[in-house]
């Protein structure tokens, strides 16, 4: 029997706490219970947040008007919420998860596994800093990722959506997560790529930046799908370069080619950058973001710095025309007009490497 | 010396031209003069519309407002505009492409070399007839394609986009059309896969279909990721499953995840099936048909049709869940809700048979 508990209960960690909840029910391998680790809150009302969720089965501050499922059981104890767990579901904001993983350490099941839903790494000098790795790495257990074309919102809502499980060895436990996850209106496939999967969902943040400018210089369709291909092929090349294992196939999964159209359709990234295009890059993205998304800091300006970091001390940086261009762009060195000012021997280079 | 002749002066025609008169000009292998064969037409004022080009450099009637280049001479009659050329450009509609080759057949140097812009072949109960294949045999040259992400109307303002070129076995010659149509707004790839290009070029349309529903449902970014997704990975299945040597690299170019963005975000087959959803299928495509397009048909909803024939001949139904359903809802055999419907074990058939 599988005992499972979501870490996380934000918008996205309440959706999928809704779809493992549907699924545990439903399948006898499973304990019908699912825990929910709550960050305890004060509601305005003077409730607690877990008292709620436990009385009305739903998170009223972050997935308001949405049943999550009578088994589902907030729990403001992180150490008591994986009490007896085997399956450990990682679905907080990302600058959480080192301390949590301290908290846990020594505290969980020897034979847990861990599944992290967490997008936005940090890319450092060294190389990528794989959640997933953190996770095994701090606690000593296998972890695979969850990642998709996933608003969090639509699912909520049951409308037709995919996801990608990337593990890396335990076949069976990737399995296991399918079987978790997938609903009739949630289709969940997995691969054995976890570094693919989880860079898809990191880096594509920093192409919907260069989407966003094709938007605010009005330069229509044609422009906008060649943006988004050679940034699909460059995360696809600098995933290769940092992780050999690295498999093509893996960007053609919801993870790849699905959650890059979402996240250069609608998302903050996209929009953020088409209303810096269309200042001229006039207004800083400091002033924008302070402005438009209450001074939280987008990620995907953030991912293209730390990309060019790498790719700076590596001397990579013909390589990823693209990559460099948000960067250049983002910081104000150059124009947002720029962004399709991409070299023919640069992107050669890009053809030619990511052929190899 | 290369001598180019373009077989058709429609608005993707002429952006052609315009393309390849700017590259004869600059380069010395090629004979500065491009004749465009124009299918003759009088103008509402009287005049041939070769003569207007001619005085011009402009097409007003397909694609006004645009300088084609002093060194694009249009002529109207076949033969003549072919004479001494070796290498040609097919890019006429494609009901047009064997009677003109009929029309060519031992008038052309037995050197020449083709290539065709022409998307839309026929998916015939044998297989695909690639208009690629067709100008081989009946002229008895090489023929490669140019496909992608490549709204003429964008183009010919010199807006940045992208475009693949499928070769056959002759990478020399598929080195001189990419140098042909190569610009600094206009970036060209070859690849060794005709096959697998051409197919992008009409696949894409049934996809589009799919995304139209989805957007008359208004079903949101998630789902239309998943759709668009689900329909490059049933177009890279049923390209390998009809030829072999199709190689998946080929649907990460311009012609692949890039023309299938473009085709799916606006586009008319997109519009028309996006019309048909929201009216509950309640209104047939003839008659949207009739209304939204003057008439004319939708490539998208023709070729699903005759995916659906090979599928169902070939026993290969189940393994395209996408195409099939895009077949069912355009005939009005259920609802266009059921594009979500995709049953789970459907998919994993896709993933498990395009993993091969």
């Amino acid at each position: 029997m599988y005992k499972v508990t979501v870490i996380g209960s934000g918008n996205w960690g309440s959706v999928a706490a809704k779809l493992i909840a549907c699924n545990t029910v439903r399948l006898d391998s499973f304990h019908d219970e699912v825990r929910m680790w709550v960050f305890e809150e004060k509601l305005p009302s003077g409730e607690k947040l877990t008292d709620v969720i436990n009385k009305t089965n739903e998170n009223v501050k972050y997935l308001p008007g949405i049943k999550l499922g009578k088994n589902v059981v907030a729990d403001p104890d992180l150490e008591n919420a994986v009490k007896g767990a085997n399956m450990l579901v990682f679905v907080t904001p990302h600058q959480f998860v080192e301390g949590i993983c301290k908290r846990l350490a020594g505290k969980i099941r020897a034979d847990a596994e861990g599944i992290s839903l967490i997008k936005g790494m940090e890319v450092k000098k060294e190389g990528p800093s794989l959640i997933s790795n953190l996770i095994t790495k701090q606690l000593g257990i296998n972890c695979s990722v969850l990642m998709g074309a996933n608003i969090a919102n639509e699912i909520a809502m049951e409308k037709f959506s995919e996801a990608t499980v990337g593990y890396n060895q335990n076949k069976s436990a990737a399995d296991r997560w399918v079987q978790l996850f997938c609903t009739p209106y949630f289709n969940v496939t997995a691969v054995q790529d976890v570094e693919g999967v989880e860079l898809c969902g990191t880096l594509k943040n920093a192409v919907a930046i260069a989407a966003g400018f094709v938007d605010g210089l009005e330069m229509g369709n044609n422009t906008k799908a060649a943006i988004m291909r050679i940034g699909l092929k460059e995360m696809m090349t600098f995933s290769k370069m940092c992780f050999p294992s690295v498999k093509d196939s893996t960007f053609f999964e919801s993870c790849g080619v699905a959650d890059l159209i979402t996240t250069c359709m609608g998302g903050r990234n996209r929009k953020v950058a088409d209303a810096y295009a269309r200042n001229g890059g006039k207004r800083s993205f400091d002033e924008l973001e302070a402005e438009m998304l209450q001074g939280q800091k987008l990620q995907g300006v953030l991912t293209a710095k730390e990309v060019h970091e790498v790719l700076s001390s590596r001397g990579w940086l013909h390589i990823f025309p693209l990559f460099s261009a948000v960067h250049a762009i983002s910081t104000g060195r150059l124009p947002p007009s720029a962004i399709v000012k991409i070299s023919e021997e640069n992107l050669r280079h890009v053809q030619l490497v990511s052929s190899l």
